[in-house]
């Protein structure tokens, strides 16, 4: 019997052993009032640890079955609510039309949180679905599948009040004084038409950019990139061709030690990821698969600037160092990529010497570039858009030189701020609380127009004053302000780096196993559905269990 | 407190409840020896389903808690096993060299069985994983993930007791006479080396066929196949493509017609799966994404012969054929592909009358054709060889012409059996088995030169003749022979039909949902490895809860 003054056991537990004991102790009693602690008999010795063991093991089993049942239930409801958008309002011609143009962080979050009950939505991106960015390095060496990483965006626009037209093509010019963006289909079936011209009132352009390539001769031909869902199943395949090509029979030492080199250039949060879940495929699975070859694997990552990480706190770059270092991981600071030939990266070093290195797969995970449809906005707004890395824009996001018509959010645009998700997303549901907030004041100018118009009774001035002031009042939108959230990175060996600001004053700089969970935890917090949330977890899972899949496809 | 006697629960149950009460019923008793039924007090009504309830939660919760416990174990350790081969034995120039073409049913089921302490073994396939082949048309739309479905062909080659090569190449060429076989490296990545010439003692021939097309005008250009792994991912991203572009702004409704049209040529199992899972993706998903679009996809199936599935009973066809009909897929038997253009195929009616059908996708999942290498090595072979649609066989499994250097399985061969994974897969075994006994063979050829050597002794030529009649046994290896375990075929929402041979006598025709879970389970046991086990699973699992991707990457 359990002495239950000593039994360590949350209170559903206690309740369990008391409940079930109260029968027999008082059969007068009914179990719903069990007696007090007191009335219960002492404690015999024996079998005492067993039976208290047995009640804990027999409440756990209960928790655990209601925990299952409750979240396989919650699960599934939520899951099929997901799958089942219901019937939305037909768009409507006396409303604004809000063309958006793209499907990244930016977008997704201005979709997401804007009311389409106030405007008809069209959505223009090369592609159909929302990338989670972050976890691209860990989708490149197959930690997670690509599919997990990927929600389309129609998941988003079918669940609007208000239908939305979402169209898989790419904005080839965006003319900013007719108010037309035209774009074409550029995939590879293609119909009849294959390219349009469409009006909008208001443009959301949240288009990226592309990988700033320095005009260094040879990255295009013979590089990776690490930015698009396609980059990392290239990186994947290719990385498997390297050691495939290396155990072809009759390779010599020197041509093997080169195809197994991958170099990383670029020492950004992207390219530190990706040499870590590198090193973490290399000792997890490739050690196994290929003995002979894996030992021989080796990855450098390069960078131009003093140290990596540079948006982290020196305490955490030291400690990625060292981990990189017990890794085996080369890290080359103050080098610089002068040229990419095939097989080899011609680097200048602090010395200014020029080095060859030799690769079987070099990944350029580089900085950013205005896309070419940007530039050409630039010009077409001439002088107020000149000698800028990006789109500059005013406080409340709106496009220099086409303000009222044209808002600019995410990494195509130059301001302050880092080029992140996080800043994206962020400008994203500013941009539509900000929409929102214009619809309001659409309705009311249409009010005092009304007014105005039968302008002559004295309420009707009362009312028109009181319009005036509501309209006043809204003009003062709040500009747009970013507030950091802090900076997470994985450094393989299941060990990440985060910086977070506490409550503003100072940061909380941490690393490790701990920071790792941590990374996770954030992570599947910040996929895009629950979909997402549950391959992601699953993917890990299975990873652990099963390892990565070596197979070249 | 429950009655124990009406108490409908298993004897561990009844066990469970039993110990827990012991202690307090009778203090001096140890939980050990509970006492009889009888001296149990009588039940009192009032709470009397409540805690019989309330004890079967406990104990089904127990079993649950072990059964978790319990399969998670198991399934970490082997899994843990799965990827952590141990050292091998290094090759033994002493031994002959088996050479093994190709990593699909045959050659992979000829690799599991073979003792490679006998031989030293050599793989070369363009491929470095094997492909679970039926599930390549679930595949194709998303109801598993590409990576579920094949495995490693190293996940066979590692754990064999002497090391294996496993080289990722194309044979180009089998030369009989000089016993040697070329391979090219075709893959992106390239090293010095990018082809090799082999000489084997052994070859096992399992290259398999390529698509036959007939000679019918623009199958290459404009058709998908349904064959490889990259046929299924092509499939899926061009299906899409039909859907978005449709979805493009200013289609004309003829053209949206025809992008939505998929038309699937060949109305063998393949075929027949391809058009089931189709529709599963149409009403499960594509409903639900593009509303406006759905209603409106066609899918047709086009067979030249009189029936689709001339492998199964009369029954299931009709069977299928109904099924088909309620799920408005089109079949058009009969008919003969005549030309496939870009955007439309041109076929020939029963009547002879020439018909041109549009079409967005179309996929041919036609038959089988002999590959260049195999023909060339026919040629090589000569008469023997002459007018076959693949290797001639005898019924060892020699290739006609080369007998006692080259066997070939599989769909490279022109045998009797139909060109299916189960009778290449049973030939594997079969030959593995038969280089066993061959191995076995030699070895007592060598003692048998030996003891004839020393031919003076009684006891020599007594052991002579015991050798001797051994190899005599042993010359008569048990020819081929296939045992057809049945055939199966998933028809669509959830239905599939089984032609299954009971005991030789009759067959067993079913159809229905209840043959849909037997053909998933047996689907699941007939999976390569538990790693593919658990991830069709999840896959599966997967589908039903967040449905099929409908992103186009």
């Amino acid at each position: 019997m359990p002495n239950l003054r000593n039994l360590v056991l949350p209170n559903w537990a206690l309740w369990g052993v008391e409940e079930h004991r109260a029968p027999c102790l008082s059969p007068s009693s009914s179990p719903s009032s069990p007696p007090p602690m007191s009335s219960l008999p002492k404690p015999n010795g024996n079998g005492n640890g067993r039976s208290r063991w047995r009640s804990f093991l027999q409440n756990l089993g209960r928790v655990t079955l209601i925990t299952i049942a409750g979240t396989g239930g919650t699960l599934y409801y939520f899951a099929q609510k997901d799958r089942h958008p219901g019937t939305q309002l037909p768009p409507d011609p006396s409303k604004k039309t809000v063309v958006v143009l793209g499907s990244g962080w930016g977008a997704t979050s201005f979709l997401k949180t804007l009311d389409t009950d106030e405007y008809n939505v069209v959505v223009v991106s090369p592609h159909n679905y929302f990338l989670f960015t972050p976890l691209l390095p860990s989708c490149a060496v197959g930690t997670v599948s690509l599919r997990s990483i990927i929600q389309p965006i129609r998941y988003v626009t079918r669940f609007k009040k208000r239908q939305v037209t979402v169209i898989e093509a790419e904005a080839k010019e965006v003319d900013p004084v007719n108010k037309t963006v035209t774009f074409h289909d550029n995939s590879v079936i293609k119909g009849e038409v294959v390219s349009t011209t469409m009006p909008y009132d208001y443009l959301v352009y949240a288009v990226g950019a592309e990988t700033q390539t320095f005009g260094i001769p040879g990255v295009k031909e013979n590089a990776c990139y690490m930015k698009e869902l396609g980059d990392a199943e290239k990186f994947r395949e290719n990385m498997m061709d390297c050691i495939e090509t290396a155990a072809f029979p009759g390779q010599s030492d020197k041509e093997i030690d080169r195809l197994l080199h991958m170099v990383v250039v670029g020492g950004g949060p992207t390219g530190v990821e990706l040499s870590g879940e590198l090193h973490d495929f290399l000792v997890d699975d490739l050690k196994y698969w290929y003995p002979e070859l894996a030992s021989r694997l080796r990855i450098t990552l390069i960078e131009a600037l003093p140290t990596v990480l540079p948006m982290f706190s020196k305490q955490l770059i030291s400690y990625t160092e060292s981990t990189f270092k017990e890794n085996k991981i080369d890290i080359l600071t103050k080098t610089m990529v002068k040229e990419i030939k095939p097989n080899a990266v011609v680097v200048q070093k602090e010395d200014k010497s020029l080095v060859e290195i030799p690769f079987g797969l070099l990944v350029w995970a580089g900085g950013n570039k205005a896309r070419s449809i940007t530039v050409d906005l630039m010009k077409a707004l001439g002088a107020a858009q000149a000698g800028k890395r990006g789109l500059a824009v005013n406080d409340h996001l709106e496009v220099v030189g086409a303000e009222g018509s044209i808002w600019a959010l995410g990494d195509c645009t130059s301001t302050s701020y880092a080029p992140t998700a996080q800043v994206a997303s962020q400008q994203g549901g500013y941009l539509a609380r900000q929409f929102v907030q214009m619809a309001k004041k659409d309705a009311l100018e249409r009010d005092l127009q009304v007014l105005r118009a039968g302008a002559g009774s004295e309420g009707g001035i009362e009312d028109a004053k009181k319009v005036e002031g509501a309209l006043e009042r809204m003009r003062k939108f709040a500009p747009f302000s970013y507030s950091h959230q802090g900076s997470l990175a994985y450094i393989g060996s299941d060990k990440a780096i985060a910086d977070l600001p506490i409550f503003g004053q100072g940061n909380l700089a941490t690393g490790g196993v701990a920071t790792y969970l941590f990374w996770r935890s954030a992570y599947i917090s910040t996929l895009f559905s629950l979909r997402n949330r549950v391959l992601v977890s699953t993917d890990w899972l299975a990873t652990k269990l099963f390892g990565r899949d070596v197979s070249r496809e």
